[in-house]
């Protein structure tokens, strides 16, 4: 039998109790020992719930129990979490956790703990809810150099994406919806801002490339400005839009972005709809390859945070390696990466408006969905964000162009 | 450093020489030592390759080298490849394979016999090329309990059916075109009458139920019988016509078929196109997940052989639990199972040949692409297997009804 203690009991709390007396015994066989949750920590009482008698607001009963070998941390946020799980680390407790923020922020420091005293620091349900992605990435695409991840890697944004495209609906009107029905959150920031996919892209990139991606680094843009008329566009295209989080190599440097993206309708990523997340990986040998599933919830989630308990028993007093180092990556500037944008132009004169765009960008195709509304998109060719930034500077300068609008990198 | 040998140099062989030799130093830090190639087995010769010198055709030569601790077999085949599998174990050393039909045929003896010497019989390349599968089945799904495997196992296969369905084009035509590019065998049956995914998918489910599924008791139905009429059909059902290979707990029993199917294009599956292979799994927490990439090819298979190799030195005397017992897993018998059928009649009189339907399946909705045809279609309801083809064989007697084809199964 091994203990094991659960800091916080809220949805992944909860799921992870759910998961272990579901598959108890399927567990405990594949773990090779039966799985004991001695402790439940959380500041709130819960009368008559099974694990009443088990709950401590105290974490130093759990921390300074020598019975409990492995903590799963699943508060959320970095304080208090991070000096629990390193108190817990140093005393020799290994450590699961699904908490994004702590392993973005301290994942390096606390992996070199888990080394240091040759137990485990297991994350998976941190990045993708239950799809199997940290695993594959440390253990099976162990034969490839990794040249780029790209995920959809938040299922809110996702979810709104996918009805804006569906239902021809404003971006304001189904965020509602999704609130209404406990979907997206009061404060939807973390989801709509993209802050919640560019920790997760940091912790990808860190693992692929082995160094620290700090997330305060990676350019972040979010969905908010995304409107009707944008999917209309990408429709007319043969593209969906997507909140792609990316991370290239390029010439041994590394790029890293959150932001949406009209992405070819023939891309495996373009058919990932609603809460689904998936991750697309290439390699140099393996190619192409994408996991798939459930970025949130509380069972998709709990699952992993559950497969990683088996793991931490399974290797109890041995390191799971994984290369990860304190040593800070550097990210190249956006300015330097080269993209397409897709950009909408107003105009007075529609021939007047096309030559001043032509001068900037060369010939360009015209796309109009109604001569009434007095605006066309065009595709820029593929140059530096650095240099197209400065070309749409200088085209919104232009008398004949009403506004310019839009800006989605594009990808086909 | 650690002494591998490779058995056979065709082109998974010398994929994994060349996999080796591209990221030799990032292979050698994830597994932790240096991987040196010792001897190549092949009766072939190959001068001026690198690898001739350290080419035998003497299997002795590798199976009595106590220094070789690893064993890659690459040569496909049952025999001999079984014989030296078993040898290689019984003497120690562990065994990577690429060989679905030794895996299939043999898997659960050669994981006992390397239990008991407490070294590793790896197997992530003989499922889905480089797509990981197996280490995921194993390791990341562990909370779970696995009720369905459904994949798309065999890239010739799907390679034609995207073809016909995008171009309009037949079986025959495509699949001479994908012949005369090497896409294809010369013999294709192993491909298009679903030989090959049936052994996948009976190792796929005997990993995810943990006892022997025999591949010989999985009813197979290959893709040669598929219509470009089929495809317009499916379109117009907003479904794709995939091979889908799948597996099913219902009611603790496990039933497993191998057939091309009707799929919603909403299905994950239903976009994979190509010669991409996937792996659409559901469990009782994590819901649905997916595993998509290159299903075979020199390199995604061999990347996915060498990942095998970095796991093998990792847990040089340790060895790797897998779940798959010898016990022999009796099938349901198809017959029981329910499913539902696109049906295809032909007709001299629209409304008797209805009106012979009806009476057998109830009310029925018509699909009908060209009245000229004198044919139409329709969906039955859900039954089993068994009572579906009795009454389909009524229907076949009724004067009324010319023909009776397709009989494709549907999953809407």
């Amino acid at each position: 039998m091994i203990n094991i203690a659960i800091l916080g009991y809220g949805t992944v709390g909860s799921g992870v109790v759910e998961v272990i007396k579901t598959n108890q015994s399927s567990i405990d066989k594949r773990a090779g020992k039966h799985i004991n949750i001695k402790h439940v920590l959380d500041l709130r009482k819960f009368p008559g719930d099974p694990v009443e008698e088990i709950l401590t607001d105290n974490v130093e009963d759990i921390l300074n129990d020598d019975e409990v070998k492995i903590i799963v941390e699943v508060m959320g946020g970095v304080e208090p979490a991070y000096t629990y799980v390193k108190r817990a680390l140093l005393s020799g407790k290994s450590v699961v956790t699904s908490n994004k923020e702590l392993v973005a922020k301290h994942g390096a420091e606390l992996l070199q703990i888990a080394k240091e005293k040759n137990i485990n620091f297991l994350f998976e349900a941190s990045v993708g809810g239950g799809i199997p992605i940290i695993r594959p990435l440390n253990q099976s695409l162990t034969a490839d150099e990794i040249y780029e991840i790209t995920g959809i890697l938040n299922g809110t944004t996702n979810y709104i994406l996918s009805k804006m495209a569906d239902e021809g609906r404003s971006f304001e009107d189904v965020l509602k919806e999704a609130q209404d029905k406990g979907y997206a959150e009061r404060d939807p920031r973390a989801d709509v801002e993209g802050y919640d996919a560019c920790r997760k892209i940091a912790i990808l990139s860190s693992l692929a490339f082995g160094m620290q991606v700090d997330y305060e680094d990676i350019y972040t843009e979010g969905i908010t400005k995304i409107t009707k008329k944008d999917m209309e566009y990408a429709e007319k295209l043969g593209c969906s839009i997507k909140l792609l989080a990316t991370s290239k190599k390029i010439d041994h440097r590394i790029f890293a972005r959150v932001s949406p993206v009209m992405i070819d309708k023939e891309h495996p990523l373009a058919t990932v709809n609603g809460v689904f997340n998936a991750i697309f990986i290439k390699g140099n040998v393996i190619g192409d390859v994408m996991f798939y599933g459930k970025g949130a919830g509380k069972l998709p989630t709990a699952s992993a945070v559950v497969a990683d308990i088996v793991d931490a028993v399974k290797h109890l007093n041995r390191n799971i390696v994984s290369f990860w180092s304190t040593e800070k990556m550097s990210l190249m500037d956006l300015k330097d990466v080269t993209t397409q944008y897709f950009v909408k132009i107003h105009y007075e004169n529609f021939e007047k408006a096309r030559k001043e765009v032509e001068n900037l960008f060369g010939p360009i195709d015209i796309i109009q969905l109604d001569k009434k509304d007095q605006e066309f998109a065009f595709i820029t060719p593929e140059e530096s964000e650095g240099t197209l930034q400065e070309k749409i500077f200088t085209l919104k300068e232009k008398d004949d162009i009403t506004e310019v609008g839009s800006l989605i990198r594009i990808e086909r």
